[in-house]
């Protein structure tokens, strides 16, 4: 455990600047495998994010929105620890550890479509920090406020660096109409500090409505008066690749079209978890696997 | 008052189909007035809206922007019956009768850009039915729900029939990611009756949140199906008119960007309002003028 002092703190008492990041974005000059082009990878370094059209063809998709389907009907799932349920309903909403419900999905966080980008990216092999399938109904989806993954995951998880990243393998169409996921281009070259102490068991609550962890609506808006802000539109079978401290979150879907993707995120196993800040107790495993198994290199 | 059987029933007890419309969209085929060419005129036939961009100038958008601004801050205002907040807070959402408030918003809804499309389609002169503004804050504007205004206006202010339209003024950019106005196109073509009995002094819920009016999950998927959505994305300055019974809604907006518009509806001389249906008491005055007055003419 380090004791170092920490360079990205947060859950802070008063508002602090925004901390310059010092970490790369794109590991070993993008040298660890070959998946995307130096355009591609130029993109991604800077704009924290890349969206990859057509990368699964309608069959795949099928079989995967299939599987998907199968599990989210699986109402033996609902009260286990990594099955989040909307608000109010026995509805599952995220299923996490996807992976390890599903041959199919095992099979897919190895497919080199992705893997191949990961290891690109961050520069090593990797592991399995969280899988889950996440489903946003039609008519009563609701949102996810703004907030950078990395945030909760270095504070809560004792993730040390920013060196992981999130894939998003769209199932079903993205569009203006359907709570699409919107990304804050270039928010990923600044830690934004959060206000308030964090209480202990916040996971129970933060999977259904975010309260700590939040940027304020000063640093928000000065990123995006920085980057803009770019609301995804893509068809089912596109991925979205964006690095771990992007700024992202979506509006509520009163549409009637469901937006449904499976979400994985690749870190480095030289970045394995340390412990929680601020002295909190490790989350579940689920949540964030707390130690480095089942590596995988680039094929 | 009419006793005759209602053509548009709806707040029934048991779930109904869609009932199709039995007026005409545009009246008199479009002569009362010269504003909108053939093809604009066929175009909101078909839809039901009709989008007109840069109708307004940016000196003119600021200007408007400006005594919108002023009106909003005015804390006098809080508390008034015409005045909604946002829930919890004193932040004003909607100002309804904002050309009573204003000599500039009065002198908007003599505009012929906006007075003269209002005749040319309604066929007939006009009066105000309802004005208000709507200021959709950044970070935590609140969604509409879908739904058709005609219906609400049918019910529980007794309007006749179909032959008012609204029109809505852009006072700042709409995009994918600022909880844009939504349509569903072609779906003024259809009444759709809404499940459920009204309570008295519904209107008092119902302007913050939507309970009763609501269409059903069903009967919206039928009407998108056949139409599709259409996410209106616009500068300021341009203005939507859309007939009122065509379903309409609007996601909640988490980015910084507020949106606020200038919202009329004019209805025509021949269409007054009648007692509401069910025995249900009149709503107040700022919903809806129950008496015909100051009456409009094309210039």
């Amino acid at each position: 455990m380090t004791v170092a002092t920490d360079y990205y703190p947060s859950r802070v008492a008063t508002p602090m600047a925004l901390i310059p990041r010092v970490e790369p974005v794109v590991y070993a000059r993008g040298t660890y495998a070959k998946a995307l082009s130096a355009e591609q990878l130029r993109s991604y370094e800077e704009n924290g994010f890349l969206v990859m059209h057509d990368v699964f063809d309608p069959a795949e998709v099928q079989t995967y929105a299939d599987e998907l389907h199968r599990l989210l009907q699986n109402q033996e799932l609902v009260g286990q620890p990594g099955t989040i349920t909307e608000p109010g309903s026995d509805a599952i909403r995220s299923l996490f550890k996807v992976h390890e419900h599903s041959a199919l999905v095992q099979q897919l966080v190895q497919d080199p479509r992705l893997l191949n980008v990961a290891c690109q990216i961050l520069g090593s092999d990797v592991y399995m920090h969280q899988t889950r399938a996440n489903f946003k109904p039609g008519f009563t989806g609701k949102a996810f406020y703004w907030h950078s993954d990395f945030e909760t995951w270095h504070v809560e998880d004792g993730m040390p660096a920013m060196r992981a990243l999130s894939c998003s393998v769209l199932l079903t169409d993205n569009n203006a109409s359907n709570g699409s996921l919107m990304l804050v281009p270039g928010s990923h070259r600044y830690f934004v500090p959060c206000l308030g102490e964090t209480p202990e068991q916040h996971h129970k609550q933060s999977l259904k409505k975010q309260e700590y962890g939040v940027p304020s609506q000063d640093h928000l808006t000065q990123l995006v008066d920085q980057g803009g802000l770019e609301t995804v539109q893509a068809k089912a079978g596109s991925v979205i690749f964006f690095d771990c401290n992007t700024i992202h979150g979506s509006a509520n879907n009163i549409s009637p079209w469901a937006r449904s993707n499976l979400f994985m995120v690749y870190n480095s196993v030289e970045n394995a978890l340390q412990a929680p800040k601020y002295g909190l107790e490790p989350r579940p495993d689920f949540l964030g696997q707390r130690t480095v198994q089942h590596v995988l290199s680039p094929s």
